[in-house]
């Protein structure tokens, strides 16, 4: 490809809308182009790569056997309705009315549409597994989009569904998506980590996130180095960190703590170590009948160790808090401490709460919480002693670096990943709502066993810059680049020799399916170097008369600190090997 | 592919609601499954078929030197208020408001969103020409969807947008587009013409339709066989059929022709050719003031041959008919003419209207036509005598096979086409309006001039069945058929023999990169022959004990009447030789 037939569109300054280093350098290395919030056109750059990161996907799911269809963008809101997402989904579905007055949905994912498909296709388990997936514009009208096509609201996504028989055989079509996954994202030379995920209050059986590791990644991912384990923060398991609880050794006492509401602080002027400290947390969890009033309230106090944070996924899967909580009001507080917050604490309420402590909380003496009076807090704290055991004692905090990993087998880390792919297997939730049964051998209908599996096509562009970049631009993964190799003349216009060395590589590389640009611009060589390190190609070969003078070319990989001189008639070798290895 | 791997669903009986035989074809042989009206799934097997037209489409735009980016399907509303289209467009733009109240239209076409794109992008007369294309999903809500993927209401197309620093420029560009639609549509294996097409009331300078010839097409092609002359209907010029006006010969007669209110009747009841009869049609055209109230309006009549019929197209180019017209009401018929309709004519009139002669009709004379009487007409009418010339001659109806082709070379003929793509010099309509300008060597700002190219891909499928199948069930043209070659083997399961035949022949002919399904599915013959003429593999080599014996296979192409024995060892070189002809 010349770079003149091609287009090629780079900005010395992001716009200030950018916020974060992907978003920046994609708008100024002209991949995407802003539309509206949320909405990008793919530029040829960008499409490019987009290209390249659909055909490793669709590569790697037909040979795990996925079949690949194409189901609409626009979807009828009756099936919707079938499974309930209609109405449960808010306004991040969103929603048309045809000239008709009939309603749709714009696709965010298409479990109805294709769970329709299976139920009318799939009548046997003759027929059973089967895999369907598409790669399809897909639209979730999120409440503030941002970072570019991180968090856009039209995007491209590849999402496949798995039918099974039952448990055992969708364990292995999960397996199996898990497999290509790893494969998929190993080819695209992203540094990434598998990570088991909730299945959340759908009754899904397993459930892990594909993160890319970044720095600037939104979610946190645990993990230890010492084993296998990997877990998303919501789900990673936080053991507690007192084996068993000691003795009380201290007396208890009232300690005037005043202006000091945060646990921080409280440890600072006691100079006691924040893992001394019981942070204390109030939930309220309604009742309501059949007519959606009110008819109960019941107050939850929480309790975590004050260098730790209350996990709100955790805290769902309580007994009494599945159906929803919500933080209680400062009534409520008042009502049942007689105090305001930042001095609550489990000692001398004024009315029954539900008290949850912490794996940890719950093994801890002698500690220090709020004494529920204004600037009071409790020191010397101790259960059983002081007060009664608390009523539940859960896993309700995010782990922390260096706690214990719950398989025994070392410690667990932290880092900041992103996600790019999720597998979910679903069980019988849309095949239960939807009816979606085949016969089994005795001809008897059962539920069709579903997976999920997603993939962020548009996103991928995303995360990997975000893993991927140097203080002049984007430093793609080879597999994923819009071009493979550059060949930048110097003199292209000017120079017979150049033009020929120029055009000689081009040609080689293009018949041996390299994929090459040759820019034939004439732009100056700073800008030219410029634009192809902003743009992240990571291979350039640099023809110039000088070099030639002497036999030579000039290669650069993108991550070379320097040029190396390479025999111009040995450099398509040279790169032929490089690109093998 | 094995068949087992992928998924056949065929069907005996075509549902109700598929009307023509693509669609009926395509729901049997398991491409489509419907989704809603006009809304469709692409099953496996279709979108084989639709990655082939997609793949021959991009790699002759791409070798026309268009550049491919992708735009998005949700668009806003700003763009399309830029243009008008907004208002312009009727219910047939699916309108949809994000969760923020802000208007978006589902994209039909991109003509706002490109030239937004090329306003920013494009500065000077360096960078032009571009062309940049996107295939993407397109929404048209069509009132009345039908015909499963010939007018659906989603459904996917190529759209491409040309920018050029002028005319002369832009027709280059649109000449380079032509003849990259006559490639693609040469390389899938289509008979096709490209005719001349209205440019319509948007000032283009030049459009032509690429129509896949077909009985059951819904438009009417015009051509010629002596010459290179074709358009459509709406344009195809109409040339007087008498040279000039012959003396009147016969007296004028008011004569009685009670109950014939139509041209043929008032032939048959006088015995005279229909030729010489004349139709008169009744318009009405209103002048409307600032506040959109009528302030004047003008009648006109229009007379054509009564073997010929009106076309509003041409009547619509009218000077004083260009801004629109409607029929007249039965009161301004009566106010002008004193008689109601069935029974009008140029002669008599009540109140003035303008009159409007065909061309042909201009140069009638003896003719018959109402006497504005009813149950009476006029024979032995004569211009000049009889009445007054016509107030204006021209072209205003359609042609009809026969008629004199325009270029002087011969005579025209009608065939049916499916329009599946258009050319269209658009000019400055939407630079215009969206200020889409760069700067000159002069350093001055310019309009771009603008032309879109656009190819219904999955409507190419429906074209291409009506075109291409038999009582069997469709033949496709090699190029886009969902697999090239079937090998059916009889007994996959009982024979090793015949296991072992039909999958050294798989194998070969897919390393041969030859598109081969090996059909392992267990059925019995008859079923599976059925299944695969109606699917319409173009090349099928059955497999059987019976035939290796003799060390024999079986191929037959699918328009064969019948099997050609064919030596096992030699059927791989006679496939090659067969695809490469």
């Amino acid at each position: 490809m010349k770079a003149s037939q091609f287009f090629i569109s780079t900005l010395k300054e992001a716009p200030a809308d950018a916020e974060i280093v992907s978003h920046k350098l994609m708008m100024r290395a002209g991949f995407i182009k802003r539309l509206g919030a949320g909405i990008y056109s793919y530029m040829p750059m960008g499409l490019r790569v987009i290209r390249k990161v659909e055909n490793i996907i669709r590569e790697e799911m037909n040979r795990a056997g996925a079949i690949e269809l194409l189901m609409p963008v626009v979807q009828p809101a009756e099936l919707w309705q079938e499974t309930g997402r209609w109405d449960k989904m808010g306004p991040e579905l969103l929603r048309v009315k045809d000239r008709h007055e009939r309603d749709f949905a714009i696709q965010p994912t298409s479990e109805e549409v294709v769970t329709d498909i299976a139920r009318q296709e799939l009548r046997s388990y003759r027929q059973l597994p089967k895999n369907f997936y598409h790669i399809q514009t897909k639209f979730r009208d999120e409440r503030r989009p941002r970072f570019g096509v991180m968090r856009g609201r039209e995007f491209t996504m590849k999402d496949a569904y798995s039918f099974d028989r039952d448990f055992e055989s969708a364990h292995k079509s999960y397996d199996a998506m898990y497999a290509a996954y790893v494969r998929i994202f190993e080819r695209m030379g992203l540094r990434f980590r598998a990570v088991a995920a909730d299945t959340g209050a759908i009754g899904g059986q397993a459930s892990h996130e594909f993160q890319v590791i970044a720095d600037t990644g939104e979610d946190a991912i645990i993990y230890c180095e010492q084993s296998d384990y990997a877990a998303n923060i919501e789900l990673a398991e936080a053991v507690p960190l007192i084996a068993q609880r000691a003795a009380p050794s201290l007396p208890l006492a009232k300690t005037p703590t005043p202006g000091k509401s945060t646990c921080r602080d409280v440890a600072d002027l006691l100079q006691l170590p924040l893992a001394r400290t019981v942070k204390s947390l109030v939930l309220a969890s309604d009742e309501k009948n059949e007519a959606g009033d009110v008819v109960k309230t019941i107050v939850w106090l929480l309790l975590v160790r004050g260098d730790h944070d209350l996990n709100e996924v955790k805290t769902g899967k309580l007994e009494g808090l599945k159906a929803g909580f919500r933080f209680a009001t400062g009534a409520e507080i008042e009502d049942h401490f007689g105090c305001k917050p930042g001095y609550l604490g489990p000692i001398g309420l004024k009315k029954p709460v539900k008290i949850v402590a912490d794996r940890t909380v719950a093994n801890m003496s002698d500690f220090v919480c709020g004494a529920n009076d204004a600037d009071f807090h409790y020191t010397g704290v101790n259960w059983g002693r002081d007060l009664p055991l608390p009523d539940v004692v859960a896993d309700i905090r995010n782990v922390v670096a260096g706690d214990p990993s719950p398989d025994g087998k070392g410690v667990l880390a932290i880092q900041r990943g992103i996600e790019v792919g999720h597998v979910f297997l679903l069980g019988t939730r849309y095949s239960k709502d939807m009816n979606a049964t085949y016969l089994d051998e005795a001809g008897k209908p059962q539920l069709m066993v579903m997976g999920c599996y997603g993939i962020g096509v548009t996103r991928i562009l995303g995360a990997a810059i975000e893993q991927n970049h140097d203080e002049r631009g984007i430093v793609w993964p080879a597999a994923i680049a819009p071009f493979t190799v550059v060949v930048c003349p110097i003199g292209y216009d000017r120079s017979a020799d150049v033009k020929a060395a120029a055009d000689r590589l081009h040609e080689q590389l293009a018949e041996a399916g390299i994929d090459t640009v040759l820019d034939d611009r004439g732009e100056r060589p700073g800008a030219m170097f410029a634009d192809w390190e902003l743009i992240g190609v990571p291979h350039r070969v640099v023809i110039s008369d000088r070099g030639l003078k002497d036999g030579k070319v000039e290669y650069q990989g993108r991550r070379d600190a320097e040029a190396t001189p390479v025999a111009e008639a040995e450099v398509f070798g040279f790169l032929r090997e490089k690109l093998s290895a």
